[in-house]
Parts: C-alpha cells; sequence; structure tokens
C-alpha cells in the first residue's frame, strides 16, 4: 500500500511521483531501489529523458556516488527498453 | 551552477526538478536543504498541494525520519506563505 | 571487539542488541551487515517472529527502501533455517 | 498509525521496538527523532541503562557522529527524568 | 580514545586524518562533527586553504547537501580564527 | 569533470584528495565507489599503509557498516596490486 500511493494521481502525478522516487532511491544509494522504480517510471509513462533529468538532479543532490548509483538506472533503463 | 542546472527546464520543468529536490533534501535529512527548495519551489510555481504530495513521495522513501524533515518543509511552506 | 561488546549482555541482553544492530544495518542499507547480524541474532537465542518484528520497525524508520533490505534479511533468516 | 504500530507489543514488546526506534534515529543522525523517541521509550517503561546500552549499539553500528546524536540522546533522557 | 586514533600519526599524519573526518563529517552531514573536526585539524596544523580543499571534496562526494554543510564548515573556521 | 578536480593538485595534493573521495565512499557505504577511489589513490601514488590508514579513519567515522565496506576496499586493493 505504500507504493500504491505513489502510483496514484494527486496534485502531482503517477510518473512524477514515481520519477521522484527514483530520485531519492538514486540518491540514498539503494541499489535494489532503481531498477524498480525506473521500471514503474516507465509503466507510468515516462520518457527516457525524463528518466535522464531525474538522473540529473539525483547526481546534483547525491553527489558523486549518484554518479554510481545514476549509471545503475541507466543501465535499468537500458534494459527494459530492450525488454520491450 | 549546480543549483541552476536544476532551475532550467529540459524533459522535467523546473518546478518538477526543484520538487524533486525537495523531495531528496527530506529523504536525506538536510535540513538546511529544505527551506532552500521549498522557496525555490513555490518561485518555480509548485502549489502547495504539490509540495505536500512532494513531502509525502519523501516519507514514503524516507519513512519516520522524513516524518521529522518533512514537517520541517510544511513549516517552511507556511512561513514563505506568510511573507508574501 | 567492537561486535563482541554487543554480544554480551548488560541492561539489555545480547539478543536485543543483536536485533538492534540487525534494525540499523537495514534501516542505513547495509547489504554485507544483514546476513551477519540475522546470523548473530538467531545465534543470540532470537525467534524468527522477533526479526520479523525488528524487520517491520526498520522499515517504519527506514521506508521505501529498508523494505528492499529487509526482503534480503528475510532472505537470509530462510537461508539459515534451511542451512539448520 | 506508522508510529502506533511500533508502539504495541508483538514478538517484540512496545518498549524494545522504541529503543530500537532510538537506535536507529541515532545512527541516521536524525536530531528530531532522538527526544521523540527517547520520550516514547521511556513511557513503554524503558530504564535509564538500557537507553544507555541502546546508545551504545547505535555507536557501534554508527561511529563517530553516533557519538555526537547519541549525547543528544543522553541529554534529552537528562531533560525527561528531571521534568518528572 | 576512538578520536585519539585519527589524532595520532600513522601512514597518514594526524592533520591529514583530521581532514579526513572532515570531509565525512560534511558527506554524512553531521552538524556536530563539523566544528569539533574543523577545530582538530587547525589545531594538527591545517591551513585554510587545505580545510576549503577538504570541503571541496566533500561536495563533490556529497552533493547540494554538502554545500550547505560545507558552509556550516566555512562558518567554523572563520569562527576559530577570530578566536585566536 | 567532477573527478578531474579531484584527480589535480590544489593545497592538498591528487593522492590525499583521491584517500578522502575514497574514506568518504566507505563512510557512505557506497559500493560502486570503492574500487574506482581505490584505483585512483593508487594511480596517485599512495601506498598500501596510506589506504589502511585511510580505512581506519572510515571505520571510526562509518562504525559497523564502515568495516564490511572497508573490508571490500582491502579486497579492491589486494586485486589491483595482484594485477600489476
Amino acid at each position: 500500500m505504500l507504493h500504491k500511493a505513489a502510483g496514484s494521481d494527486g496534485a502531482l502525478d503517477a510518473k512524477t511521483k514515481e520519477l521522484m522516487a527514483l530520485a531519492i532511491g538514486i540518491a540514498v544509494r539503494c541499489d535494489g531501489c532503481i531498477a524498480f522504480h525506473v521500471h514503474d517510471a516507465l509503466e507510468a509513462g515516462a520518457t527516457e529523458d525524463e528518466i535522464v533529468d531525474t538522473i540529473g538532479v539525483a547526481i546534483m543532490m547525491g553527489g558523486g556516488p549518484a554518479v554510481v548509483y545514476g549509471s545503475a538506472a541507466l543501465e535499468a533503463l537500458k534494459q527494459f527498453q530492450l525488454d520491450k
């Protein structure tokens, strides 16, 4: 239910909230969160460019380590695009 | 310049990126980041409801401590609204 | 010696301190800590239900990422039970 | 409701769960969490020695910064004892 | 004794280890650590420029929040210089 | 470019800044940062003893989890020495 809340629309739509959760997952270096939220952001209609922008904000707030985890997000993005 | 990048439009607009930075600031318990990003999100056109939704995502990803720092964000929001 | 201190009884018994260390390991997303402290909590006499409760507290304090790392703790628990 | 869950008995009693939440609060450097959970741990029947032991586990898992936040917990403890 | 170890010379001298501890304190957003380690780095012979460089590494590894805590380190530095 | 800045000399030389970045990487539990910064510290002329001292400071500031990530740094160090 925790994640259900993030997946529904409010003042912010589900896509924006999923991208936000992804940004946090990268900034706090949560490996297991990244593929999960990249997947759900794509499901909610996020484009590749929006995910790249999200990684950019995460790096701005997370510094060097977020570069590492942002790369994992890009990797996950590529993987989900190949799987389609 | 770091923060300038977040403040300009790309695939995501400046408002969304500021809200994202706010969400991360709450989730990583950065006291000094919170007032700063609430301020800039309002400047970029964020509504009160969007900030509340942002706090919600931060709490989902940050747990109990994010409740504490989310309250600080609400406090900052109220303050900026009074100052107008 | 650092971990020896946690493993002996004081006002709190060794089991409680090991569970506490596990809760922190989950909340701070320390992959390598989790199997280690699940193992030592079991050694100190913790039951499955107590470990599950511990994961619950960690999720309450750690949010979404703690769900990921809490799952790793459950996985480790299952593994140690099979190994017996 | 999040904190209600921690406050009720399960495999672990309310006191142990409050002490666990305090240990996490110290280890993750959540200033606002510390007084809150020291208060609730005392309410749930924790002794001074149990809180000191909890701080010890938090320092073992949180290192130098946890010494700083552990001191804040001791300060809060002393304050609540004076207020009684 | 924990901090004593950092304060003595080994392969790295005391000054370098104090600056390192300061860098970590900034990167992990430990308010109470910052004045403490700026003080001890100065005691160990660190120059203003070395502290500024240290803050730079912390920002590189800690991102936006480290800008906030790095400013606190500069503030502490200025204070200790006035106090001399 | 972010990492280029850390790699050049200033008040602190490149080696010291790389060791500092390694210390932070361990303290914040960034798996992917560790091999990277051990490698670059060696490239910048760091000795094995200086890396071990760096791990010591990281453990002092990061506690138990830093023991786990410090071991990963030692492992990476050994690997790079074998590769030479």
